[in-house]
């Protein structure tokens, strides 16, 4: 039984900062689990699920996750952790850790594209769904996502928000028509960054900046658009296409 | 007694969206009042107090100045709007303005560094306080800085932070000074720009990403700084030195 409880961990990192989303700039922990009901075409955490970082996936305990994060962080002070992935809300147990880091006094953030329900959401302190637009190549289920919106409204979960990546016109149409569907619902548009195998940092950071510049132009230029917070991956302009940092 | 209530108004301009804090990224207006009790040495709006924007202030009732922001805004929706200075803590009478916005459905936000109280800070929506690090020159006085905290828990305001810019060492530790002086407030760290006249985009970009850089690892490495969000000014990165973007 005990072994049915692990975690698929593909990779224990920080601190860092928060790159994206309602809490950007945060020292953080990451805990990136392996595994997605998706398949992106521009995800940027594909070997999570494509096979390619299969080799480094290690089924590990909640326990285990803490002292890897302890090890991790060496001298340097955390008291935040983001749970990431792959699609972590794929993980039933993974509440168990959740609840070990809060008993620890740390905050836990999770991003999930809100294809699944978990309980242990609610104990989650900053919640991200990110339905992910047209240009993915995936269909949003649309029952899926209201259920899990729902309840969290109802259990009065104080710091949730909708984050939709932005790539053209018609990621914008969605993320607009997502925004309608939930208002009240801290929502935040993220450019994309379209280019995931970029490695010279310049030109990257240059076209990401291009990227992020159209979407503030268009939001902010927009009859429709107003209560919406637009950021870029900050990450992504720093260390670009790299792992780990 | 009509005069008495004009606010001194430098620049109206907008919808953009806010680059910087607690609500980096929203789409917001601007209003830019004249004047300022402190003199920065790195002051990125010094035309609003050293006299070289002073045949740009106008006279605006509360009411003018809505006008403006919908005349500014043209088709564009917008639902924010942020007051900023110079210090507009200055000004008794802006909670007139920040009423009647209200009662029109925006959201108001603030930036001042605190070294003044005014009781419609209570009907700001998200309430940043910026005390300025010892590289602007400026001293800061303990005890207003104090009280303006203490009143805003005591009222259990919901939305307020800390925000200090940082440029070198000495500026970190006046950091972490106001940090441990109010435990549970929203801390933010802000590289500052240390250059605010280089008009070259690229190579302010360049030097600003190295700075925010410096901070993020000094940060993420600490033993001390953990429940922090360190943000650089992303519209100095998107435009520079420029004014009214
Ligand atoms: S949901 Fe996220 S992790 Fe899964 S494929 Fe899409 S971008 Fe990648
Ligand atoms: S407090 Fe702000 S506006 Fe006043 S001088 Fe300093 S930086 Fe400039």
């Amino acid at each position: 039984m005990a072994e049915a409880k692990r975690i698929p961990v593909l990779e224990v990192f920080g601190p860092t900062v928060q790159g994206e989303g309602m809490v950007i700039g945060r020292k953080t922990m990451f805990v990136r689990t392996a595994g997605c009901d998706y398949s992106c075409k521009w995800c940027d955490s594909a070997f999570t699920w494509d096979g390619t970082g299969k080799d480094q996936i290690r089924m590990l305990s909640a326990a285990d996750v803490e002292a890897e994060l302890r090890s991790a962080a060496g001298e340097a002070a955390f008291s935040h952790v983001t749970l990431s992935g792959g699609n972590p809300a794929l993980l039933t147990h993974l509440g168990e850790l959740v609840d070990l880091l809060r008993a620890d006094g740390k905050a836990v953030a999770l991003e999930t594209q809100g294809s699944r329900w978990q309980d242990w959401f609610l104990n989650i302190d900053e919640l991200t769904l990110s339905p992910k637009p047209p240009s993915s190549g995936m269909e949003t289920d649309w029952d899926v996502l209201d259920a899990v919106i729902e309840k969290l409204r109802q259990a009065g979960h104080r710091a949730f928000s909708l984050k939709v990546v932005v790539f053209d016109e018609t990621d914008l149409r969605y993320a607009w028509k997502v925004h309608r569907r939930y208002p009240g619902v801290t929502f935040f548009l993220q450019s994309g960054n379209d280019d995931v195998k970029e490695q010279d940092a310049d030109s990257l950071v240059r076209r990401l900046m291009r990227r992020y510049e159209w979407l503030v132009e268009t939001v902010t230029s927009s009859a429709e658009w107003s209560e919406v917070r637009v950021l870029p991956q900050l990450h992504a302009w720093l260390w670009g296409n790299k792992r780990g940092v």
